[in-house]
């Protein structure tokens, strides 16, 4: 099997995702400044999910960097990662349309804890493929971020229906602390040109 | 000829075709889980495109792993597979927004079996081009999957408009059959390092 | 310059044309076959710019095989043909949905002549950077479908106004007639090993 | 860190922005030549936003191919390039629809301001990390051009308010200034060979 093909792929899926999302903000009704009012919440949750599918994508990037085996097992993991992932501009473009309303945040949530989960299992199945000295076994030793965050998914979700702003401090809160690369990863990886 | 080429070609377009059914996927009316249910169908019609679509993603892997070869009639062949591919979007919403009638579930499976056919016929001209030993003949050699595929497509079609569910039960159950990887192909492939 | 990111970055463009066609394929109204009636000028339509996209994928594929240099003209030219070529999925709507109404094939038309003509301008600005001894130079030496194609685009144009299936029979023509590889290109090309 | 994933992500993105921007062109109302006038503001828009498109794809080509190293910083002020980028089709549109009316200028004008900021930002964090002495860092060191962009989008997102036409010549003068090729980066560079 070819690591350079999956993670082409991949690439491929994920800078489709988060370009398309741009696709479903719906041109303003009329040519003024204010017309721009509406899209506003629009243009908020494309951001917040342009840092979000920008995270997986990095996070992705360094999963595979750190191994050199794949087979047919991560290949279907790593697609349904990627489908879960496609339901981001789909939960977006509803949740921006309905001004962040508390069962379109569920939503959104649900979907973002997806992916979390379905993160956890490519990563399990890439170590139990590689072993517990591969690189990426090693750097996710004591990762805590990967494995906590589908509770704090689950807790923003939980709390859509209780404070829609507690829901969304939680993403956004969620997103930034991903924003920091985790040094672990990758320090130990070893130079570029022998990565590639 | 230069396979690299050819294979990122084609991850291109099987990557924007498995991405973009989503922009399909119609917002919902209303901003309650309620307002979810008729998008369902929809979503679930996307999540069985998907599946084949990764299933046709991972078979093409295969295919061009085992060959060495490519010439004008494999790049025509190829082409001509990817042009089924992409009506799936196309019969997947379709399908879903008319919550699988019969004659949508046809048109469906009938993308599915002229896919099938496709690839059958770029994997014949692979093998004529690459000859008997190459890797992909010998693997294909007591293969049954790839030939028997078109015939269950042509009978889910034929059993739309006498039972809808033996047809959805007969599309289901071949991807399913699929995402076994066929351990014939992955078995006799030379290791990563050599085959990239 | 690098050869190689200009090739991806085209393969991605044409990848993405080629495409993103299908979702303007509007859903039939009504789910019965019959109600795939009035879509099947949008599907002719769409499976003959399929043709077409994947023949311009074709010939850039051997171009770009055929040379060692780029610089920032031939970049440009490049992006002047991805340019008309990335107005074919709007000329093939707007054809299929107005059933091959003069003016829409005229449109049509004169899109296919632009991308002949800027074709053979990056074919020029190839020619003119690698020398009379390039690989490609020396194929196209004696390539008269190349440099005869624009005054047949033109034809068909002007044929519009007069009778739309002659001109609708120049377009399919000439899609024939490029489907044939272009031998002499083809066999002066070094080894895949080497051209890679 | 692998800076060919980094080159290939971006180009994706790149190319799916350059490209989608035609799915928003409308189709015309009618089948006549004259039903083509109303969408030509649109298409004229296309075309401006087409060539700074492909101009950010230039010059993130050369950006990349000056330096050796990238880290987390590079990659999300890369994102952050990428980001805006994408807001291109969006205003495009919306400006096209409205005739180059004051406000849709303004907002175009704005969101090239932001482009031509991060991509400067971008390119700092990439001097700061591969040295003065890198390529990179020589070929800009008296480079005005893309210091001074975002001033003269200020001014034309300013002139928006006074005069529409003003506004559109400093963008169009623009765009003209860029696709003359910086020769001061495009000499000093490696043979296609080494930078690959």
């Amino acid at each position: 099997m070819q690591k350079g093909r999956l993670e082409a792929f991949s690439d491929g899926v994920i800078a489709i995702i988060i370009t398309i999302m741009v696709l479903e903000i719906k041109r303003p009704h009329g040519d003024t400044l204010a017309a721009l009012k509406p899209v506003l919440p629009v243009l908020l949750g494309y951001a917040l999910s342009f840092v979000y599918v920008g995270i997986y994508w990095n996070n992705h990037h360094h999963l595979l960097a750190g191994v050199t085996k794949i087979d047919g097992r991560v290949l279907w993991a790593n697609l349904h990662l990627l489908f879960w992932l496609s339901l981001i501009p789909f939960a977006t473009d509803w949740m921006g349309e309905n001004h962040f309303a508390p069962a379109t945040l569920a939503v959104y949530g649900a979907v973002l804890f997806m992916a979390a989960m379905t993160f956890n299992i490519l990563q399990r199945k890439l170590i139990a493929l590689n072993g517990p000295d591969s690189v990426l076994a090693r750097a996710v030793a004591h990762e805590w971020k990967g494995r906590l965050s589908p509770l704090f998914y689950a807790l923003g979700v939980a709390a859509c229906f209780w404070n829609a702003w507690v829901a969304g401090a939680i993403y956004v809160a969620l997103a930034l602390g991903w924003l920091v690369p985790n040094r672990r990863i990758e320090r130990p990886l070893p130079p570029a040109s022998a990565a590639e």
